[in-house]
């Protein structure tokens, strides 16, 4: 199924909106801005990401003709405005923070200008871009934080919510600091290293527990990793240690293990004395199963000797918080700044951009959420990366992306580090900003 | 991207166990069985789907010369093993649940029996596509269980994690009940109806909401629901009341209205009685926002006058329960049944079959989780679906498949109506599966 940059991946609405505009000729530049109205309150903070899949689509987005001809069949739509669509491009601009970059609620992290039906039919499929991969970006982050220095590995796929966010998942988990992933085709997509052990199923496929770890270890003798607990995981470290010397007089050395249920810790300890006792001190140690960050805390709180965490179902659906309320509105239209002002989602109207300063040390101080054509004091963060619907500079490198989650994530405040809310980082609201969003409210409409 | 169906869509340890069967010939008939562990606490039942996926999946797997390419590049594999895989077929037996039918813990919703490196390689894959649609259908029919009778569509697609989530979430809510989906591709694609209204941001790029009400009314003059929280609910169908007269001499006949924010009941009730007093009788009332099935309940209970719900977020995310314990269990390889025993993951080895008994009245009487071939009273409900890597039959009609759920619904105990799961629906184990187990215990490993 090829269809991520199809232009009906949307709400129907958009089209009937867009048939509106159509009709009245609606056409002069709206703004619209991509921000969280709210943070979960089990994060202190998110990553921006996603930009470089938003981008694509942007720059890629058209109707098939097959497309074109079951919206004709819908009924729905007159055949001029089925018509008009066929040569339906995105030509707008596009400001957006730099992915791996730290934010907070009402902050844009994109902003799009464009005539009006651009603008307004993009909207679903940039939330579904951009929502996904922060999502679990801030997610994989607080993992990172939560077991520094350890190896962190995306083994969600299987329980993901479809391929692509599989796909995602291992992309964004990447860009916040994880060493890979066992997805192989994001392996093979993005170019980010690739880890896999072995599952129960080789073990029960054996009539002898040994037999399986020696056919496994023959098999890729660079890559020995080895699961402990099909079925006594302490009775399978000592029957590890009996093999490794055979091992060995064939050139195989055993890389690390693998324990999935039970105790973790407990195991984990119970284990290393094994393996430290057979001669195996190199072997690392790895565990997975249910893990989050605060399972992490717990276990590496607890002492566990443990080098290794696969990340799965928790990191990939981001359980304790698997939605950010992330949203696209209109801002501004035919250069008049615009304000929706429903109960408890009133938005800050006009074109804005987010001010940050930083202490002496290079620590985030505090933002300013202010009007782009009235600068506060700090380091504007919104740049512009397309204009007239192409990009302006080639896809950044994930590496790089990664260096800046680094950067940002060590100059995060103690309190968001480990993973708490409060109190909130500081974000103020311009005066100019407050003074726009008065008047606006005091006309009528 | 066109990725659905790639065989690196998998777990890189399915391609290093590969590699070990292959040196080993390993190449036997193994039965693996997918389901779930546990249920969520906050599920009482799970409705099976995503199989028409699955066995797209299987029927079309194929290893593409750049994914070869790629592989032999890795320096992992062998050149032998990597070119053995360009004939690579799935040539196996499916037996499954047919899409729709209820079940519970440990009960198998699908059986794979393949050679070895076959049923291995495709587990990663067949868990993400059964586990999503099983999720969303499963919390779907707690909505449609929760407001009979109500319009229920699904809004979700901006928040869902990623395409294939909200592709495949349209159509699992359509298969669980749900009136259809906003989601424009998913109608496309499944013929699926389509639901849209408006947004927020065509009232804005009006200078009067007034007017943007008459503006989309005269665009669409067969599909008119207007939105009504903008600025103020009251307010907007008040004007609303004063345009219908003359909307209705243009022949424009105003269907529904949408409330998006605020105390959802008391606004329906206000704007109930705004539409009552202006003729406005038959305009139905929807409203979005946040919602799921616990809400809904309240919202009907407090005798809201609400026709319709848009279901987004917490629907496509299932944000209460966002992931199921779905796993992909080898039971038997060589023709001798195996048995994991992982502490708190041991499995029921064999070939095993559901066996379900109804009351007189037609009710779900109880399951017994037996051997396929040591049968059990009751009906046996997994059929077989696939031989030699080919479907037995056409894809199932989706109407076909939502018929079957409605009958599901009905039979269940009130208590798993109600959304409760407590006390558990009764499934019992067959002494001939016990008997098995207990004796694979007690081989040596």
């Amino acid at each position: 199924m090829n269809f991520a940059n199809s232009a009906l991946l949307t709400d129907l609405y958009q089209l009937t909106m867009l048939q509106t505009y159509y009709a009245e000729r609606m056409q002069e530049p709206a703004v619209f801005e991509l921000f969280a109205r709210r943070l979960p309150p089990e994060r202190g903070f998110l990553l921006a990401a996603g930009l470089e899949q938003a981008l694509d689509y942007l720059e890629n987005l058209r109707f098939a003709t097959e497309e074109l001809d079951w919206l004709a069949g819908l009924g729905r739509f007159s055949p001029r405005f089925v018509a008009s669509l066929e040569n339906f491009r995105f030509t707008g601009s596009v400001h957006a923070l730099p992915e791996g970059t730290a934010f907070f609620a009402n902050e844009p992290i994109l902003r799009v200008v464009a005539p009006l039906p651009e603008a307004q039919l993009v909207e679903s499929r940039l939330i579904n871009l951009l929502h996904y991969q922060t999502l679990i970006a801030s997610k994989a982050a607080r993992c990172v934080l939560a077991a520094p220095g350890k190896l962190l590995v995306d083994f969600g796929m299987r329980r993901a919510h479809g391929a692509e966010a599989a796909l995602f998942a291992a992309r964004a988990a990447w860009l916040a600091g994880f060493s890979g992933s066992a997805t192989v085709l994001a392996g093979m997509r993005f170019d980010i290293p690739v880890f896999g052990t072995m599952a129960h199923s080789l073990i029960q496929a054996h009539d002898r527990e040994e037999d399986a770890f020696e056919h496994f270890a023959a098999a890729q003798p660079g890559n020995v990793v080895l699961l402990l607990d099909t079925y006594d995981t302490e009775a399978a470290a000592g029957k590890l240690v009996a093999l490794a010397p055979r091992l060995r007089e064939r050139g195989i050395k055993i890389r690390g293990v693998r324990i999935d249920s039970g105790d973790l810790a407990e195991h984990a300890r119970r284990v290393r004395s094994i393996l430290d006792a057979g001669d195996l001190t190199h072997v690392t140690l790895l565990v997975s199963g249910d893990l989050d960050e605060y399972r992490l805390r717990e276990l590496l709180a607890a002492g566990a000797p443990i080098d290794g965490f696969g990340m799965g179902t928790r990191l990939d659906a981001s359980t304790d918080a698997p939605t950010l309320d992330l949203v696209y509105k209109l801002q501004e239209y035919a250069d008049r700044p615009r304000r929706k002002r429903s109960e408890g989602k009133a938005t800050w109207p006009g074109r804005k951009q987010i001010y940050r300063q930083f202490t002496a040390r290079g620590e985030l101080a505090g933002d300013c959420l202010g009007l782009e054509n009235a600068p506060r004091p700090g380091e504007p963060l919104l740049v512009k990366v397309m204009e007239n619907g192409r990009r302006l500079v080639p896809p950044e490198p994930l590496d790089a992306i990664r260096d800046r989650v680094r950067v940002q994530l060590a100059a995060l405040s103690p309190a968001l580090r480990a993973g708490q809310g409060e109190p909130p980082y500081p974000v103020a609201i311009a005066p100019e900003l407050r003074e726009l969003a008065t008047r606006l409210d005091q006309e009528t409409h």
